[in-house]
């Protein structure tokens, strides 16, 4: 929530013009005064963006090439570059939403020395230009989840097999109830942060495990297999249960038939989309193939990634699960020659690191230092979210059933780390307001921590042999 | 310019609380009153920012492929297509600074009635989510000129011959000076927006100009290269005449020392960021190499073009002038077996097409329909600027010397088309606040007949007979 007033009301306490006189005048001349006020001035909004951005993406490759360099996935890299930059450190990037104001911000204080922007608007420029970040970073996550689902496989997911159902299931319910239920009657808090942060348990990165899991050639053992379908259906179950659970948050009330309802308008929103996709599927390549124009592929992909966002936010559901959507609908689409997700790669490695170096700056890492006696207790609920969100998914690896020889213990280690996916339910609880600061950044320290002991876990497990399986592809340039 | 105040004042008009009552309380209790203000939400803007890149993406396809399917540049049909979508007919995309307020925009009552905006915040969310197509838009004339910059070959320019120099001399000289002269002169505009409106008529739009050249084979003909050259040279004067224009406008103020010192600091920009960049070049190379992450090369590309942006536009030239340096500077880069234009194309795709539309959009046709009195004397200014536009750089050809059988004719048709740079002109001096609506309409207007009439005047002075030339590249996906 943004709330402009918070604006003036600042006003009077950075600028040459009196907010007094402002707020005490007439108010039938208030037009007048209006006019006297110094104005926004779209260039330094825009110089403001400008330098966001660029911090953005400096921190998002030095962190992202530095992880890459040390074996952690770039991702993380990504986050903890937005923590160097955010809030918790250098306040380049901070965010009103965070009860900063423009006096924190360095992005600011840079304009007022460089670009002459005038103290007395200082806020507003900060308040508006942050807000441009906000949006940004939020087609970032959408873009994220169009191609999340643009390389979810409908097809592959109807044969994924009972095993992988049943491992993600398991891999879903036991994280979630254990986590709400003992938030909530271990910690006391109320019901709906602890859903959220339950969850935040729930998701698997496929991203992480598939990449581990080809660079130790396992990718297309059986295990393996079985890891990937449940991840998949993972995405499914996670993106249903965030919808929900962010649209218990906005309501502030759970009760059995709000969460009915919500759960089966999120699932028919969701197949409804992909059974009426098929029949898109095959206009919309018609329609493409007559197109001679730069982006002519592109465009129309992401124009229906954006409406549907649209459609998934206008219905209560999430902006999110309507691009994850769109792009399961479209995910088979081949078009003059080029795979959809190949052209949308180049817009993802633009848009995306906006959303996870983010996500890094808004975590305050303050809230957790053990030596404010204050904080300790959410250190211990840190703790907690790890162990369940670890313990959870090793129990799901025995949904495997049957008699094969299958190494059990890998597929529960192969379905830890959240990854960007958790990062998403962390967000959208700190945006919706019902996650305390403490929790949110639990929640992020336990996707952090699940993300990272999961590849050597995974290299143990598995015991690290070489096969004789082709490496992973080179990353995009 | 913005002004979020006039937000808060509209506030009563549309809201169910009385902005009477919010403005007469007591100073001291504004804190108060504030928490009580229905707030902006956050997925409002978002719904509203979604809804209106739907609405431009359209318009851009549906503009721009019918305007390729008709023979004419796509880049005009997007024009019209925000033409459509816009002030001018649709209202899906109106504008605050152009006087809109929420109740004008189609897409705040697609939010209300389908998404439940409050209509109390419907002002103060229209302003913000208008801010931020705004500053996409902004975002996509950077990468615009960052392309186009990547494009020009600086060697070239070095090695492009006297006679290109000197085409491009006269035809910058000659349509400036008659068009900012006969405007004061006869029509008695001031000299800011004259000054304006003759440096729109400067220049001269490459893409399309080669793209005819390229489809009736005679691009690598004598005629061609010179156009080419002259072409290349006068996107150069182009960008230094706009920074220098653009920061008339914002003094206010003519006098010649201000002129000379803008013009030589405009000019040191341009060339000493050539001459750092050639040291920066290969050290970004190096750099990129070393990277291994998605986005390895187009991100620092990027931060490099933004922050050359930033500084364009902090030390009061233009943003636009940073990001063309940026991409003089990098259009050598061949990185990791990929030309760096190729890999900021998917980007430009996306990007570009939010400020065509926009400009369209904005561009307010109602001020030129001739049924109104008032009216008359603008569209005899945009007659006098067509004509001065395609007079001025059609004695421009006869700049190619020499005793050489030359079409000079061709030469100067071949330089007639103003394009998307003669839109970046429109868009820049609008938004300074320095032209007219009619004065702004007459040189989009400009802008669109010359390059309408250029393809098919080109391929008559050229006698449109068939070479053995290569066809151009089928448009990226």
């Amino acid at each position: 929530m943004v709330n402009w007033m918070d604006g003036l009301a600042l006003l009077d306490s950075t600028g040459p013009i009196s907010g007094v006189n402002l707020f005490s005048s007439a108010v039938s001349t208030i037009a007048t005064v209006v006019e006297e006020a110094p104005e926004v001035e779209n260039v330094m909004v825009l110089g403001g963006v400008l330098l966001s951005l660029f911090a953005i993406y400096v921190a998002s490759k030095v962190g992202g090439e530095f992880f890459n360099w040390l074996g952690f996935p770039p991702v993380l890299g990504e986050l903890l570059g937005g923590v160097v930059i955010g809030i918790s450190a250098l306040h380049l990037i901070v965010f009103p939403e965070e009860g900063a104001i423009a006096a924190d911000s360095v992005v600011m204080k840079i304009l007022q020395a460089t670009a002459g922007l005038d103290p007395a608007v200082a806020q507003p420029t900060f308040e508006i230009q942050s807000e441009v970040v906000n949006i940004l970073a939020e087609l970032g996550v959408i873009i994220l989840l169009f191609e999340i689902g643009l390389e979810s496989n409908i097809r592959e997911l109807l044969d994924v097999g009972i095993q992988s159902l049943l491992v993600a299931t398991i891999g879903v319910a036991v994280p979630f109830a254990a986590g709400t239920a003992g938030l909530m009657l271990i910690f006391h808090i109320p019901a709906i942060p602890a859903i959220f942060a339950g969850a935040a348990l729930t998701a698997t990165s496929i991203g992480i495990t598939s990449r581990v899991l080809a660079e130790i050639g396992r990718l297309s053992s059986k295990e393996g297999q079985i890891i990937l379908g449940a991840a998949v259906i993972d995405d499914v179950f996670g993106i249903i249960i965030l919808a929900v659970v962010a649209s218990l948050a906005k309501t502030g009330d759970v009760d059995v038939v709000n969460v009915i309802y919500l759960i089966v308008s999120a699932s028919v929103f969701l197949v409804g989309a992909i059974l009426l996709g098929r029949f898109f599927n095959s206009s919309f390549n018609a329609l493409a193939e007559q197109f001679n124009t730069r982006g002519k592929v592109v465009i129309p992909a992401l124009s229906f990634a954006l409406i549907m966002a649209y459609i998934g936010s206008a219905i209560h559901l999430e902006a999110i699960l309507g691009a994850f959507a769109a792009g399961l609908v479209l995910d088979e689409a081949t078009i003059q020659d080029k795979k959809l997700n190949e052209l949308v790669q180049p817009i993802a490695d633009i848009m995306v690191p906006l959303f996870f170096v983010t996500v890094g700056a808004k975590t305050d890492l303050s809230v957790l230092n053990p030596a404010v006696p204050a904080n300790r207790e959410g250190l211990v609920i840190a703790s907690f979210l790890i162990v369940v969100a670890i313990v959870g998914k090793i129990a799901a690896g025995w949904g495997a059933f049957g008699n094969m020889p299958l190494n059990r213990l890998a597929i529960g280690v192969g379905m830890i780390p959240r990854g960007e996916v958790g990062l998403v339910f962390a967000a959208v609880g700190s945006e919706s307001g019902a996650l305390s600061p403490a929790l949110d950044v639990a929640i992020i320290l336990m996707v952090i921590l699940t993300t990272f002991v999961a590849p050597p876990m995974l290299r143990v497990v598995f015991g690290d042999e070489e096969t004789g399986e082709p490496k992973p592809e080179e990353a995009s340039v």
